[in-house]
């Protein structure tokens, strides 16, 4: 109900601050005897982690998973399965700046007023750290959905620089350190972002998500829509401010004749002739790909001095130091992969609980 | 779990389907002696109601809401509150070519493939006659906010045409049946929407809802931030297709310096200087106007042929017979109002709970 | 939240106040294609119904049950399953007595002390009436749970009196208005309550309900064992106060020799040798009957004067008047097999989602 | 939804395995800045603590728990409060007899009938190591309360032998091990169980929890009753066969006029005259004592040679060694005291959110 878990039946609970001594996660109904292991989660781990290039934060983590309940001998038992990741780099420094002062486009406002208390190291509970234990849930979740089922992510823009779907290659997307599917935008942006590092500014980014061999049938027709649980999985992502399936927001200006997808036969099975509804119809997957997209604003730290309010109520102004990444939409590649995969994986077990 | 009931503290659960006879609600949570009366419901209720102009759909339901649970002597008495409207106008007709065709951009064909069972008499629980029982919710919702807290909402755009912001005036929201807070773009739609009827064709819009007065502190820091469970409500609503918070998608091609609002002080009290992030910080909101926009698709319903398949496996094609508006996205404006409303009191509560 | 619901995936809402227009409920989650008929449920409400004999209340009501969504050709759709019955015995009469006087043993003084109102005609919503509607979901459970699966209740104890075990016959509970398994025992309470009803008294009674045909496998080890749920099914009963799970409280006096049931195999089936555990080993089903137990204290409203206060917090005596069971317990037993059949039904689709 | 999380509001989830590297908890819905240290939870996880006398299990662990998260200088953050205890006595040992039979009256074949696979170390999941983290979850509970609700446990008998009420004296329970209110009966318990011990038997046991300054208005009317919570909460705890409230299963003989409590004013206030409903009308607290009580059946784990059969279905024997406490149900006392301070935490918010 304070909301640090997520999902019904296969339900993760993340807890951890940036700075304290670990962060974990653990997860309730994981289907028992699906073969696990450390390694397998630590290779999604491995795509998010920091300090890969100069494009993401300097925090050198090795981000090493322990899973500390929930499997024996090799598979899952069906009780909870815990993991945590232990906070190695968390350097001493003098926090006395932001302690104090409020942070424009950061959570520190908020929090004081809502908790009257804040971990004001490195973000604290707010901090994108979290977002770890969300890829160690993700790994777990695409264990659930099974081979059949490819979940990728990619960046689609970055400031004002969108790919050219023309160009659109998958195995471009592991090649370059910006998930660019477009191998030309990918030297673009690495021009424009270093532009923005060098000024001590920011750029925001657009994620998109695609699932492959998603069953049709996922999700419900009413409050618990497919897609309105991942509008809530993409926007629970740190610093994202908006969501779309399929065209999105496109479809708002096109007629009823393109955006309703026709359908014809293929063999013995009924096709869609295009996809502009992302692969949910009424709320419930049609077996299309699930494509959902992201907006994430620009990192809200920047290097210029900016006007705000202290804790003592005082005008003042702050000037952010340390690691931080140009361009935060860069990293949620990974958590966005990973909420699309625990939504699908909840949606599969409910689907198999009333119509299984 | 099976997705027909919102919320957690202030949390309903809607029945009912487009032709069975009645749709109904009932919400648990709602706190004690509210005065509450069936007029303060209906006065929402009336405004969407279907019937109302020639651009919204021409089935004519009084749409009368009895309250037949949870209010004594004219105050909620903390029990369920339910409520129930009949449906009265359920001519009888031939429903022989939904019955068997999966109509494009419906979720006829994801229906069948879940349930194996399909009431096909309108849509069924898909129709948006199931929102005007969200509304009835938002009634109710509105009395748990207060008086301080006022939700209004607007379209802002119909097929590709936008309302121009500086002539925004809200006044105007209720004198034109778009409830476009741009007059002169009101007369642009009208004679759009003309055309695409005639055509037989049908629009999209965009539409926004701004909550004003919302208290600072509303909403959690992980999953269940403010702005993911708008993202969940509005996405719920029938045929929206994306969900923005603030600036939304726009912000990915912003500068840091312009997505993060700068604060100073007012009085005794911290201020904002912008509000490019839309009333939430972190999840949690700020205390400034809380802004929510959405994207209809144009209505699925549309007067051509379509290619589709039947339920026995066969090619077929379709032709939508009976009442339809042209822009669904239009009598949205009520629905995302009332989800709005929802929303913020079930966070008013969930607040007051941990840290009131 | 507010605690009008019950179960997560076979989940009910009930609403209604005894005096009000209707009661209802609406079950979610229920499995799609499923017949079901008025007929069906009303059945197992007739069982339930007051009026039946002279030592259940005199209020008559034919409570006939309505579907009014969620099933659509003969069939359940998966979709909202709504049923409501109309109050149609609320004679008027004078409430000033208990309107401003808390009757001890009810929860009138602790309404007015949670809620600050309260719809006092007929107990409002603490009035076993609401009882109905668990049984309507219940009828609707036992058709998740399929023919295999059969549940039973008994009365076994009216005031100090026990049934003879020796003499259990399941034939007999239909025969007589006590719902005694004992034929023989069925003569003495009849007596025993002639004279406690003369003498404007009451009487509590211990029900034991019985599903047999559980499936092994039912139920979770931990906070969600069968058990645990069955616990709370059975105590959220009216005027329940125990509740006991195969041998119960005599466990508790018994060495571990006993309360371990050992196991042989018959045919090539695990089988144990005796049921003092009820059915259920670390919160998960044996496949042996599944046996739950309750108490029923007497019906708090007798005919005698009783001291107490009054809203005014004055002192002061009330004496209620009107219809009441001299032993609410007897109406229990179709409301515990409801419960039972609930939990069941619930826990039978949690097992499917996890490990189906 | 698998039953590993507990509460709404104040809602707890464990993980861990008897031979697992660690046992954890995390909490989510503290409310912010309540004082909060290692040491507060640690003096009552040593009230629990194995190896204290030679009636209960010699396991010996530190049990030293260690906070990860949710605390910062000194306070609650209302972030998520997560603590673990890692595992150190995990003797290597031959667990061959039991890793292939079904002991009885445990829950190893319904773990292998439900998962089909099963950590058999120590009992797994299923292991009393579990609720050590419940009375971890309780010492925080205890803060949410507030000095002013006190909760006390003691065993009110062990195997046939009960106390003598008369004889009840609070400060007698921490003096003996066996948390006896009445000195005489601990020393005669003390006898019993040595016997019991030296026949390789075990014993039962019931155990009353008390809670004093429990305020008026906690609970719910009808499924989330806060006696049908606490029965939730009891019969989860392990080898727990009946709960009572109040007078329990003793109302059940006694007639109308006893069982409902009746009330005279005392100053200002309104009182009770006796408490036989346990604190507790129609599921919402009076302000009396709420008083539960549950029957702990005897260790399943007894030295003896009992029938049973293996995982291959072939009938087998089987006999237990190792460390095992004599009577569970006495080191339950702070287990139950632990999930009564966290019903009634939940319970606060809970009524705080809705009526606060």
């Amino acid at each position: 109900m304070a909301g640090n878990s997520f999902g019904h039946l296969f339900r993760f609970t993340t807890w951890g601050e940036s700075h304290g001594p670990e962060i974990g996660v653990v997860i309730d109904g994981v289907p028992p005897r699906l073969p696990l292991s450390e390694a397998d989660v630590q290779a999604w781990m491995d795509r998010r982690k920091p300090g890969q290039s100069r494009f993401t934060t300097q925090r050198r983590e090795p981000d090493e998973v322990k899973i500390v309940s929930g499997v024996f001998e090799g598979v899952t038992t069906g009780t909870p399965l815990a993991m945590i990741v232990e906070n190695t780099d968390q350097r001493s420094r003098d926090y006395g700046d932001i302690m104090d002062k409020w942070r424009p486009g950061h959570a520190d406002f908020t929090y004081d007023a809502k908790y009257g208390v804040r971990d004001y190291r490195g973000g604290g509970r707010s901090s994108a750290r979290e977002t770890a234990m969300r890829v160690a849930a993700g790994a777990v979740a695409r264990k659930v959905l099974g081979d059949g089922v490819t979940i990728r992510g990619a960046v689609v823009q970055i400031g004002p620089y969108k790919v050219d779907r023309g160009r659109w290659d998958w195995t471009e997307v592991e090649k370059n350190p910006f998930w660019s599917p477009d191998a030309q935008m990918a030297g673009e942006w690495e021009g424009f972002l270093d532009g923005v590092r060098k000024q001590g500014s920011s750029a925001g980014a657009v994620i998109e998500i695609v699932a492959s061999g998603v069953p049709i049938g996922l999700g419900s027709p009413v409050y618990d829509k497919l897609d309105s649980d991942l509008a809530k999985a993409m926007m629970s992502i740190n610093a994202v401010k908006g969501v779309e399936i399929g065209d999105g927001f496109t479809l708002a200006a096109e007629p009823g004749e393109t955006a309703a997808d026709e359908m014809r036969v293929e063999g013995d099975t009924p096709v869609f002739l295009s996809n502009h509804n992302g692969g949910v119809l009424g709320g419930i997957s049609t077996g299309q790909d699930v494509v959902a997209r992201f907006a994430v604003k620009p990192t809200s730290s920047i290097m210029h001095e900016r006007q705000t309010v202290d804790r003592q109520g005082q005008e003042t102004t702050v000037q952010v130091k340390g690691r931080h990444d140009p361009c935060v939409g860069i990293r949620a590649v990974p958590v966005g992969e990973a909420m699309m995969a625990c939504v699908l994986a909840d949606h599969l077990l409910r689907h198999k609980a009333q119509c299984g």
